[in-house]
């Protein structure tokens, strides 16, 4: 499709460039841009800058922050030796909405995937390893356990496996959060690989 | 979902104002914008701005345009005997790809629709009313037939049925784009209405 002019090509490129987001809705969406008024398409566009400048990785946790270090690791009421491992700040921020974890989080920023390219040397795992072993040189207290709350797809267990040897000299328990139904799902409708989970990892019935 | 920082809410809220983008979709989005160099995400910013300030519509056709006329009304080469009144650039861009049609547009920016609030009064409608009843004061050749070419849904027959009633005073011919079984599609995938429309409309055959 050709366009009528190279600034709304230029337009339609950048928006293409999200990630889902094809030329067709690509212009679809920059129409609707064009339809507002100077100062909304300024206040669009400034709010990404404005994010962009503003944000960085928590030097802790690799929790997105405004400020030196983010809300959950400068939170002293939550339980510091929990650690939850997520693939990234979306799956953080799923498990916060829960409102039942108080511990504290690492976020990988990824998972070991060879078919995109992405090693263990990609993502945040020196920083987590650093955290467990912090051999009590610090006045906080050192993390006892290690959730591991990763997608439970090839990469997802991939990753596990790798932080699993990679902290095997800790001492530091390592969790898996459960895998099996899903609330609300159907066994007939569960694949097969969940209801092998759900079976082999079945618990003593408590009403 | 609560996120970690008003920067990155600000620029959720923007991204989900975009039509069809929902927050979750939308802080993914934002998310990947996060992983992106200052540099790249200003020229995303800017991208919107650039476009707003030096975009405006063809006075004639309401076609977008940076220069004072739009392109299409300004190649000579193009048939002005002919009008094709489209409900948006999308759809004029549609026409346009199938490089099949040599005339002029003229870009309603809408259809009536009485549900969305969308009165004739909305439209683009003066303007083509204008093009049409030029009545020899310009040099311009007046145009001598103006085609429908809008949706096949309520709102555009109705939009049609509008202006044919509009244009009824003048001498232009009025027709319609045909509708009918779409290329490639089998009968029995076919809706009720476009077998209906596709009989009625039967042609002679032609090898």
């Amino acid at each position: 499709m050709e366009l009528p002019s190279r600034l709304i090509e230029a337009a339609v490129d950048q928006m293409a460039s999200l990630p889902g987001v094809g030329r067709r809705t690509a212009l679809r969406l920059v129409l609707n841009l064009l339809n507002r008024s100077d100062e909304q398409v300024d206040a669009f566009a400034e709010s990404f800058q404005s994010m962009k400048r503003g944000i960085h990785a928590c030097p802790q946790c690799h929790n997105l922050t405004e400020a030196e270090v983010c809300s959950i690791c400068a939170d002293s009421a939550r339980n510091e030796s929990l650690i939850c491992v997520v693939e990234d700040i979306r799956d953080l921020l799923a498990l916060e909405s829960t409102r039942q974890y108080h511990g504290k989080y690492h976020v990988l920023g990824g998972v070991i995937s060879p078919m995109d390219g992405i090693g263990p040397n990609d993502l945040n795992i020196e920083t987590l390893v650093r955290r467990i072993a912090s051999d009590g040189k610090t006045n906080k207290e050192t993390p006892t356990e290690v959730i591991f709350a990763l997608p439970a797809t090839m990469e997802g267990e991939t990753t596990a496996f790798y932080l699993f040897r990679k902290l095997a000299n800790s001492e530091v328990k390592v969790t898996v959060i459960a895998r099996g139904l899903a609330i609300g799902e159907d066994l007939q409708h569960a694949d097969e690989a969940t209801l092998v989970q759900s079976l082999r990892q079945r618990l003593p019935y408590t009403t």
